[in-house]
C-alpha cells in the first residue's frame, strides 16, 4: 500500500490520480484552487498542506516547479519526487529551458538532494494514461532515476493502476525521455500524430 | 523516380535498398566488400564507385563515416545525404560521441556543407523497415531536415516504398531522433522491447 502526493489536477495530474486510486493505493491531490470535480477516491486538499505520501508527483509545468519546491523546502526529503514536465521554450517551440545536455530532473535532484527523484510520465499524453493504450499497444510508462528503491515503489503503483512500467535505466536517461517528449509534443502540434496516441513502446 | 545510393548493405542498407526497389525506383548499394547475397532489382558496386543517386544514405555506423567522407570528397555536393546513424558510446552505452546537445547529422552537415543533409531512419529498428509495422502500427520514418525540396524527395521514396514518411522538423531535431534512437537500443539491450519492434507512431 502507498500513498501518493499529486501536486496539480490538470489532465496529467487527474489521469495519475485517478490510476492510482484504480490500483487501490491512496491518492492526495493537492491544488491551488478547489477543483470543480472531485477525483473519486482521492482526498483533495490546498498546495501547502502536509504531504500524505510517500511518493509526491509534481504535476505541474516546469515554470511551477521552482516556487512548489521553495513552498515544500526541507520537506520532499526523504521521499520519491516524480517529475513529469517536458520544459519546453514555448515561445519557440524550438528548444529546452533546461542546461543543454541536462533535463528537468536532474536539474530538480540538484535543487533537492534529500529526495529520490525519478522521471515519469513525461512521454505520455494524459489521454493515454486514461485509455491505457497508445495505438494498439498498452501505454507504457518510462521511469528513470538512480535509487532502484525509489523506482520499484513507483513501478508497482503505475503496475497496480493497470498500466505497463519500464525501467528506463539511471536518472541520466531523462535527457533522452525529455528528448522523446518535446519530440512528441512537437509531431503533435504539427498534428503527425494525435493527443490520443504518441509514440508507444512494444513489449 | 529517383536513384538512391545506399553505402553499407547490412541490415540497415539491405532493408532501406530493399524499400527503394518495392518503391520502382533504382538503387544502388555499395559496399567494401562484395555481398553474398546481391539485393534482387539492386545495382551493386564498390565503395570509391561513381555516386549514381540523388539521394545518398549513409548506411554504415558513425564511426566510419568520418573515412567515407574523406574518400567521397566533394561528390556529395548537391546530393541529399541522408545520415542514420545512432552515435553511441559503445563502451560504456550511457552517452553519445557527438557533442552535448548536437547530433550525428549536424556534424556530418558541417563537414559537407555543399550536400542537404537529413536525418532518417535511425529511430527504426531494421527488422521494422522490412516487415513495415511496430506493434499493431505502420512503421514511420521520421525525417528531420533543413531543406524541403530534400525532404520531399526522401519523403517520396519512403511512401512509394510502402512506409508511413513524417516530416519531424528541422535539422535541430536529430538531436531529439537520436535520443530516441539511443533510447530505444538501451531498451532493447536490456529486453524492455524487442529488436523486432521498439517505439511506434500511432497517425
Amino acid at each position: 500500500m502507498s500513498t501518493v502526493t499529486i501536486i496539480g489536477a490538470g489532465n496529467m495530474g487527474s489521469a495519475i490520480a485517478w490510476r492510482v486510486v484504480a490500483g487501490g493505493n491512496d491518492a492526495q491531490v493537492l491544488t491551488r484552487q478547489p477543483v470543480k470535480v472531485a477525483i473519486p477516491g482521492a482526498t483533495h486538499g490546498t498546495v501547502g498542506d502536509p504531504l500524505a505520501g510517500d511518493i509526491v508527483v509534481l504535476a505541474v509545468p516546469f515554470g511551477a516547479v521552482a516556487e512548489l519546491l521553495a513552498q515544500y523546502e526541507g520537506q520532499f526529503d526523504g521521499k520519491v519526487l516524480v517529475d513529469l514536465t517536458n520544459p519546453l521554450d514555448f515561445e519557440t517551440f524550438d528548444s529546452l529551458v533546461v542546461p543543454v545536455g541536462s533535463s528537468a530532473a536532474e536539474v530538480i535532484a540538484q535543487a533537492v538532494p534529500g529526495a529520490s527523484v525519478l522521471k515519469a510520465f513525461n512521454t505520455n499524453f494524459a489521454a493515454t494514461l486514461t485509455s491505457g493504450e497508445v495505438g494498439g499497444e498498452p501505454t507504457s510508462v518510462l521511469v528513470a532515476g538512480d535509487d532502484a528503491d525509489a523506482k520499484s515503489a513507483l513501478v508497482s503503483v503505475v503496475e497496480a493502476g493497470g498500466l505497463r512500467a519500464v525501467d528506463a535505466g539511471s536518472l541520466k536517461r531523462a535527457h533522452e525521455l525529455e528528448a522523446l517528449g518535446f519530440l512528441q509534443l512537437t509531431l503533435a502540434a504539427a498534428e503527425k500524430t494525435s493527443w490520443t496516441g504518441g509514440f508507444g513502446l512494444t513489449a
